[in-house]
């Protein structure tokens, strides 16, 4: 049975050659001791899971074919991830667990507490695309280059609904049961929280909706999962269970 | 104002003296600067947050002086995190999430897929530790040595009851508004899942109550947070909001 799940960037259909790069063909052959014949799992974010066949392998590349589609595709509901890149381990992590969880898009900002002062967006993409092999989806959340924040509610589309994991809400955050459907974003601060200056911003906005995540002081990382949780289960698929 | 936060397993009281050891005062001292006269907060996992006076301080220790409680004692709701001990770091993860997401009990236990044979309890003991100092908690869970699953069960106390994040549950779990009160434990799998005998046995126990964690597989750390994340919403104290 094919166990080895690899994304690779390419239309996929029933007897489609698809071409392996160096890195992926060294890492079949030489990693995972596969040659030609053998079998791996393919999905490229669109046309769902298929199970391919090794035609060739070479040191330099290679030739897959595309047998049959083992799983649809299947996208995530429309909630994008922002957060402040905190730590490089914990970012990472944001990211991994962002894929996990069924984000559709994960768009980093700096805020006026935020440390960072840039990522490195192509690593931050590729733990996203390990996360989606690692646990069988078929979608990679794309991930932004960092914004400010500023810059990101200036231009933000006032029919997305925006979670503000708010640290001071105990108390006043609405119920999830009483959030309004349709496209969403969850938001996390850095460590420190929000400035001032940015708690009346988000406050004054209407597309904005507070959730208290209790009464401990969690880490953005924790925030992250918990509030992707909370989502999924009142307005996400966890619902549905159609899987 | 006092930013240090140290955990100290010593009574703390009003005007109480409470003895540094040796790395205690190092971190103090060398790390972060501090000397007689300077003020840090202490916990000791029972007699909530103290503000304390450094009174003297040296090489291989020092004393404080507790000035006044910054903080009640605030304990978690009666909830055990039962888990697969993984991979190191996500291990190591697993136990400061559950620190910082209010569980009173963590147990480390070992299944028919679990590939450790023993763990580091002081080291997981001290994750817990460092993860309520940075949080502000005032409850430190203990963390238990390595059991196997079928003897934590046998020894299972049925008013108990148990949490299981089922990866097969999807479209068979009961809603969370459902559960009963009381004391609770959540049992988080290993990678790999549960064997057949094992998915058998907790079937037919009374006191286990199966969720699911959404379509997608998650990770083991993630499906903790995630388990933790539901429990505390439905059941434990987020609803309560008394801070």
């Amino acid at each position: 049975m094919a166990k080895v799940r690899l994304f690779i960037d390419h239309p996929l259909a029933a007897g489609q050659a698809v071409p392996l790069e160096a890195d992926q063909a060294h890492y079949l052959s030489g990693v995972m001791r596969l040659g030609a014949g053998d079998e791996i799992l393919v999905f490229n974010g669109r046309d769902g899971e298929w199970r391919c066949r090794i035609v060739d392998i070479r040191k330099r590349g290679g030739i897959l074919e595309a047998a049959e589609q083992t799983a649809p595709q299947r996208d995530p509901p429309d909630l994008w991830l922002i957060f402040a890149p905190i730590k490089k381990a914990r970012t990472d992590f944001i990211v991994e667990k962002a894929a996990e969880m069924g984000a559709a898009r994960i768009l980093p900002v700096q805020t006026d507490f935020t440390n960072s002062e840039r990522i490195r967006q192509d690593r931050l993409q590729a733990h996203a695309v390990e996360a989606a092999e690692q646990c069988g989806g078929t979608f990679v959340p794309p991930v932004g280059d960092l914004l400010s924040l500023a810059k990101v509610l200036e231009g933000w589309d006032p029919s997305r609904s925006l979670l503000w994991a708010d640290e001071a809400a105990a108390g006043e955050a609405a119920p999830l049961s009483d959030l309004p459907g349709g496209p969403w974003a969850i938001l996390i601060g850095p460590e420190g929280g929000f400035s001032d200056a940015e708690r009346q911003r988000l406050r004054a906005l209407p597309f904005v909706h507070r959730i208290s995540l209790g009464p401990r002081i969690l880490r953005a990382d924790t925030a992250a999962v918990a509030a992707l949780t909370l989502w999924q289960a009142a307005l996400g698929d966890w619902q549905r269970q159609d899987s």
